[in-house]
């Protein structure tokens, strides 16, 4: 078998049989198969695609490539999300303490990084003085058991392939493709050990895919191989045209999510959270009335239970909770610049997309791989789609240290708001259950 | 400017402009920007193509990034011809002396090595015992003003960008691709410093691309840009549903070659050169009638005036002429084997492409960057298309010292050729002068 032989396969639209897929993955982890044959291979998938049997295979190598999680308690509900990113999602930081307080199901999750615009669920748990994400899988299957929730980054024997792969992909313009992302996804939630997976697929100009057929694509594809594995998988699609919520970049992700568990914050990110979480119930209990689960996750976010859970799972995993319990401790950045309204009206459009973009020149995200965070940095936004604005009126506030960056954007960030004079009204829903 | 944001681009259809390829080259020639990210953009060229601007600029930076020769004589008329390769094509040694025997034109020909199924003109003139291909660029045009020919390989100062991507793109089947190709011939015959240049351009199921419309659309691409920059170009699209005479294989060429030169050879072989020949000496004297041209070129063949400059040639570049002199001093291969047919008819097909492979497998080609060349190896084809073939008759004779590959070759290669009941008629004609 020789790489260049299934790169021509590929490029001419057929499919890769299960012998060949193994080949090109297993090479390319062996190192046998160089980057520049895999990257192309890649770009023939971005352009053809996959077709089912393919889509199994490459789920199977990367699954096979390393270890997975089995739990033994037959009685409990392991379950998680997974988001497929965009910009200001901090519902994981929610959505893992408000199911864990529930006691309905245990929660192993494990994050990913930022990545090009979108922020990344383990970045923002590092913002927390003291937080580490490093256990062994073992730690990490008895944190899960004892306390209802671990919450971990990838670890180097679960699914190294998709690591290797995941990297390539990101430098080479091929992280949009539903077969790779399908791949990628599953493998890791494979490997975790759980029965259900809730998925937070978005669409819309701060998407990785923004076309919503595309993106309902993407959920059916990943509910079909999900379950072809004997995963429960729930699809929600969500709008990502706008921020979720007013904050983004990492601290300041932490700060909305802790208002929102103890009952307030941004309604969006109150309801998504309620929304996603409850579909995680409602899939360990489907008998359960759905209105029941949505009335206990209200009063646990209202009475500070699932606050309660963040912290106890923080202060497990070694954080200050200190900083938790009273923000105000938190460095601030050395700039704090307001950008007002340039004219008046309705907004109509937010290039979300840019806005990801702008939080991570701020020093929320890396340009580079090792490139550092600041965890302090970000933005908040204070107008959101549909929302008037008078001339003057504050858009959005800068969050850096960064002089050079500050200055740069607070000319231009105005710019990511449309404000119309005609009235605004939402297509469609906020979010669909698939 | 980023590499990866020039993938995306690429990738969703746009043209890159002129800074942006020549940031990509020079970065990729520089090491700048990393092998993987250069094959998804070649893989994206593949599928995407490139406008005329950027095609432009493509060839623009490979010319730049060496030397160029350039002849001091403005009086006579350098020309060459490039083949874009196919099985059994041998006609640049017959072409470059009979051009050098007529005194019309000088032929600074830059030649290269077997590639894919197809073989090289460098690997065959190497195939001469004594026989050196490689010299300064300075010591190439002298011998080219003084002797009306030099026959060398790519040094490592003329167009050294192009030596990487051609390595990369034939690891990453990648080749395919016209403006690829387009960029890949063009900056080198360029750099030779030529006025004319004749292009075989090769169709049918042994040349690269196998498509008549295809094809016809690279000659008219390649006379296009060539023309852009200042070179006649004269493209003559040519059958390769067969091979191009009898014998595939380096020294086996050499000899037909010979052949041709002394005014016998191969009626396909003898035509070819005639026509391509006839149309560098037509693009030199554009007055001068088409008939006078053959004729005198047919007398230099008969003669020995070609062979006889072809020996000056070879001399000169240190070969040993005792074994053109005297083919029979040569060594042969250890197998010599002949596969008879299996049925009667008339051949209707030959699996053109398969036969380049094959001669390969008997060692008249490298299967890995490191291969050595066994130079006696090759193929002997008894039957062309349209030949009337009585069951056990010879159809090719096998010539190798791999005992594993003859005896492998020997039970499948007859199938290579098609014999029909039926009678068969060549579809079009065998060349066409666009």
């Amino acid at each position: 078998m020789l790489p260049y032989t299934l790169i021509e396969k590929k490029q001419s639209g057929q499919a890769l049989n299960k012998d060949e897929i193994h080949f090109l993955v297993d090479g390319y982890v062996k190192k046998t198969i160089p980057e520049y044959q895999m990257a192309a291979f890649l770009m023939a998938v971005y352009f053809k695609g996959m077709e089912a049997e393919e889509i199994n295979a490459y789920i199977d190598v990367i699954l096979n490539s390393g270890k997975r999680v089995s739990f033994n308690d037959s009685t409990t509900y392991y379950a998680d999300k997974h988001s497929t990113g965009g910009v200001g999602d901090k519902i994981s930081l929610i959505l893992a303490p408000l199911a864990m307080a529930s006691g309905k199901v245990k929660v192993p999750m494990i994050s990913g990084r930022g990545l090009g615009h979108s922020g990344g669920t383990l970045d923002k748990l590092e913002s927390i003085p003291g937080f580490s994400t490093q256990m062994s899988l073992k730690d990490f299957q008895k944190q899960t058991d004892r306390l209802g929730c671990a919450l971990i980054g990838q670890t180097k024997d679960l699914c190294p392939a998709d690591k290797m792969l995941y990297a390539l992909r990101d430098v080479t313009a091929t992280v949009r493709s539903i077969p790779l992302i399908c791949g990628s996804i599953l493998s890791k939630k494979i490997a975790e050990g759980i029965k259900g997976l809730v998925l937070d697929v978005k669409t819309g100009n701060g998407a990785f895919i923004s076309k919503y057929e595309e993106t309902k694509h993407l959920a059916e594809q990943l509910k079909y191989f999900g379950e072809a594995y004997g995963l429960s998988v729930r699809p929600v699609i969500s709008d990502m045209n706008q921020p979720l919520g007013d904050k983004i970049g990492n601290w300041l992700e932490v700060e909305e999510s802790l208002d929102v568990l103890k009952g307030g914050g941004p309604a969006a990110v109150r309801e998504l959270s309620l929304v996603l979480t409850g579909q995680m119930l409602a899939m360990a209990d489907p008998k359960r009335a759905e209105g029941d689960i949505r009335k206990e996750l209200e009063k646990l976010l209202d009475s500070g239970a699932a606050y309660d859970a963040f912290l106890r799972v923080s202060k497990e995993q070694g954080a200050d909770i200190r900083y938790l319990e009273k923000t105000e401790l938190y460095d601030r950045s050395k700039y704090i610049i307001e950008v007002k309204s340039a004219s008046e009206g309705t907004i109509s459009y937010i290039d979300t997309y840019q806005l990801g973009l702008d939080a991570i020149v701020l020093g929320a995200g890396r340009r580079s791989l090792n490139d550092t965070i600041d965890p302090k940095a970000g933005l908040v936004v204070h107008k959101h789609l549909g929302d008037k604005v008078e001339k003057g009126e504050p858009l959005i506030t800068l969050h850096s240290d960064d002089k050079k960056a500050v200055e740069l954007l607070s000319k231009e960030i105005g710019d990511r708001f449309h404000v119309s004079e005609d009235n605004f009204t939402m297509k469609g829903d906020l979010y669909e259950i698939l």
